[in-house]
Order: structure tokens, then C-alpha cells, then sequence
């Protein structure tokens, strides 16, 4: 069973891989290990996803908006990477999330984006460490960014 | 100095290792380096330490909540390698507090689990490098969660 | 071209190595790897830069504060390593903003910090990837807390 594969069979499309906001790489590889930054949900139409958790967007919005940020990351992997196929497995995630002070439930949110790993790379393989925990703000008042490190085939 | 009979010499009662709440591996192995999901501070009859420091919390609250989430974090280590003699050192910790904006204390909250750390596999090897930030929110209102990276044996 | 060399050229002047205010490395080697743990904007005179972006401080504020962190953790890494030549390149820069829950322009404020880095390695070697967020509180109530993970020559 193949990333790539798995990719076209859940039909979901790719937002462009982001360009830069700022001074840092997109991917950094060092030796199995590939760092990615900190990504937002970035949409096919290269708008971003904005608003707080508990103001702007209940947690299935924001479940929604972690999916979001899963698939530009997978955008940014394909385009720095080739292939989603150089993924050996997600080592971890730290998944955070812009969310007023009274909000709880993160987990259910930063799920978004690992369930999809999950159906990309395996149960096994698409699954690693990760916290998931509430941002006082995030750049462009995005709702969700992720950062995450993968081992590479 | 074994850690297993430094723990015993504590006298600290380990919570059960709890069980994830979302899509996540509470613990990964990548050759010599074991990756720890972010830990809430859980009680043995399982309930969680919640509330923000600053308001519900004092320091000292919240201090005591840091070492709950290091009590946490050794039952998943016991239960997922099956001895902390398994851990060589401690690399890294990310102390995040749950927080109002005016709390500036959280390098002395995260001692809580620093010194824990510290006791169970000494001085040197049980102290790594650290962040101790503060958090708009946590999942749950837990008032600590904590992550971290090993070094095995 | 040496970083020390650059260094001189850029005529910056680094604050005193801080010490730890916890129970905590500053560094911590890891084979080729350099840990560094979350460091504040120290001033030459041991002062810190205080205040919430968007609140006490303004955006270039906060983009100067950066650069202070940064000059800290040269400050460290010349302390620990005796040089900063020993460092080969950046592999990931966690930046991590004091801010009000309206604030926006995170990145703006963390290329303080990735600008000097840059000058200091060289714009490939200089930069690694990043995350630039917004933290509830900070400790002391510094603007800017940074962590960082190097490869050694």
C-alpha cells in the first residue's frame, strides 16, 4: 500500500505548497530525518483558515482546519520530497491549536490531521508522538499550526 | 543507583499509565532516542489536575501539578519499555503551564517534574535542556502538560 | 568564512551567558547534535526585554527582542562550545511570542532572531525550519522565548 496511492484514493486535493512567510525552510533533512515547519491550513485557493476555537469555530471547524493543515504539510512533502512514498513513518507532532482560555478539547481538533496520516501512511506507521495544546495567538489569527518530524524510507 | 529503586526510595505512588485520548502513540522508540507524548497530570484514581495557574492555582499548586505529570510520564515509560532503568538520560522537556497572561512563575511550576527527573536518575543524567512557557489553554483544563525525549540505555 | 568572523563583523555585543534559572541544561550535546534550551532576550546588563507584543511592545519591538534572544543563545553556545564555529547549521528554531490574543505578525517578530542566525552561519547553513507562535505568558514576562536544535560540525 502506497502514500501516494492512498492519497488519490481518499480524493481529498492538495492546497499549493506554501512559499515562506518568513526566514525558514519549508523541510530540513538530517540523515532518516525530516523536520517540517510549522504549517497553517492552507485551502486549494491559497486562503487560510482563521479564527479562534471556543469564538470563530467550534471543534468540528477546527477538526476540519487540523485536516487542513495535514494536507499542506503532505502539499509541502510531495513538493520538496517528490513523493510522499519517502515517508517512513511520522515520529511526532506537536499540534497546536488558537483557541480562547476556557477551551478543552484540542485532542479532538489536532485528530483531524492524524487521521489523516493515519490513512496515508498506515495505523502503525501514520501514527507517532504528540501533544496538542492551546496558543494564546498564531500568525494571520490561523486557527491551527502544525509542526511535525517524520523518518524517512 | 538504579532508577526503579530510586523511585521505590521516594515513596511516590505511581498513577496508571493512562491510556491516549486521541491518535497518538503515548510512547516511540527511534534507535537510541525515546520520543514521550504530551502527559497531563493524572492522579492514581485517575482523575486529572485541572485549572488555570493564576487563578484556580498557585505556584506551589501548580509545582506539585509538574510532578504529577513526571509521576504520569514514569508509569507510561514502566509500562511501554517496562523498567526506567531503560533510560540512559534525559535530552529535552517543553513544560507547558495553563496559564492567565500576567503569570511569569513557570520555570519554578515546571521544577516540579525537573526535580523529579532529577531525583530518579540523578543529578546529571536526569536533567536535559527546557522550555517552561505558558499556555492560552490545555485539553481538559489540565493546569500542566508536560513532553519530553530520552536517551536509552 | 567564520562565524566567529561574522560575529565581529556584524559589531553586535552578546550578553553574559545566562544561568539557569531552573533545574536545567543550557545545552546538551547529543552526538552530532546541539540542544539548546529555551532562552529570554538578556541584555548586556542583565536586564531582560519585558512586556506583551501588542500590548507593551510594538512588532519591530518584538523583532529586536528576537535578536536579543538570539545574541543570549549565542551567548550560551560560545560559553558551552567555546566557539561558535563549532556549529555547523540550524536544524530547527521553536519561537515563541508573548502576545495578546488579537496578535498576528509572529514571523515579523521571530526574524529577529532567523535574520541574525543568517548573518551568523550563512543563508543555507543559517536556516533551518521553524515555528513561529503566540504563548499565553511567558516567564518574567519576557517578549520572546526561544529554543533551538543545531548539528555540530
Amino acid at each position: 500500500m502506497s502514500a501516494e496511492q492512498n492519497l488519490i484514493d481518499l480524493g481529498l486535493t492538495l492546497p499549493p505548497a506554501p512559499v515562506p512567510k518568513g526566514v525558514y525552510k519549508p523541510v530540513l533533512i538530517d540523515g532518516k530525518h525530516c523536520y517540517v515547519s510549522g504549517h497553517g491550513p492552507c485551502l486549494p485557493d491559497e486562503n487560510l483558515i482563521r479564527g479562534k476555537l471556543g469564538k470563530e469555530l467550534n471543534p468540528d471547524d477546527g477538526k476540519n482546519a487540523a485536516q487542513q493543515v495535514g494536507l499542506t504539510i503532505l502539499a509541502t512533502l510531495k513538493h520538496e520530497l517528490g513523493s510522499l512514498d519517502k515517508i517512513k513513518r511520522v515520529i511526532k507532532v506537536l499540534g497546536m491549536v488558537n483557541a480562547v482560555p476556557e477551551f478543552e478539547k484540542h485532542p479532538y481538533v489536532i485528530n483531524g490531521c492524524s487521521e489523516l496520516f493515519a490513512k496515508i501512511w498506515g495505523e502503525d506507521n501514520g501514527v507517532g508522538v504528540r501533544s496538542a495544546v492551546g496558543m494564546g495567538s498564531l500568525p494571520n489569527n490561523i486557527s491551527v499550526e502544525i509542526e511535525a518530524l517524520f523518518e524517512l524510507v
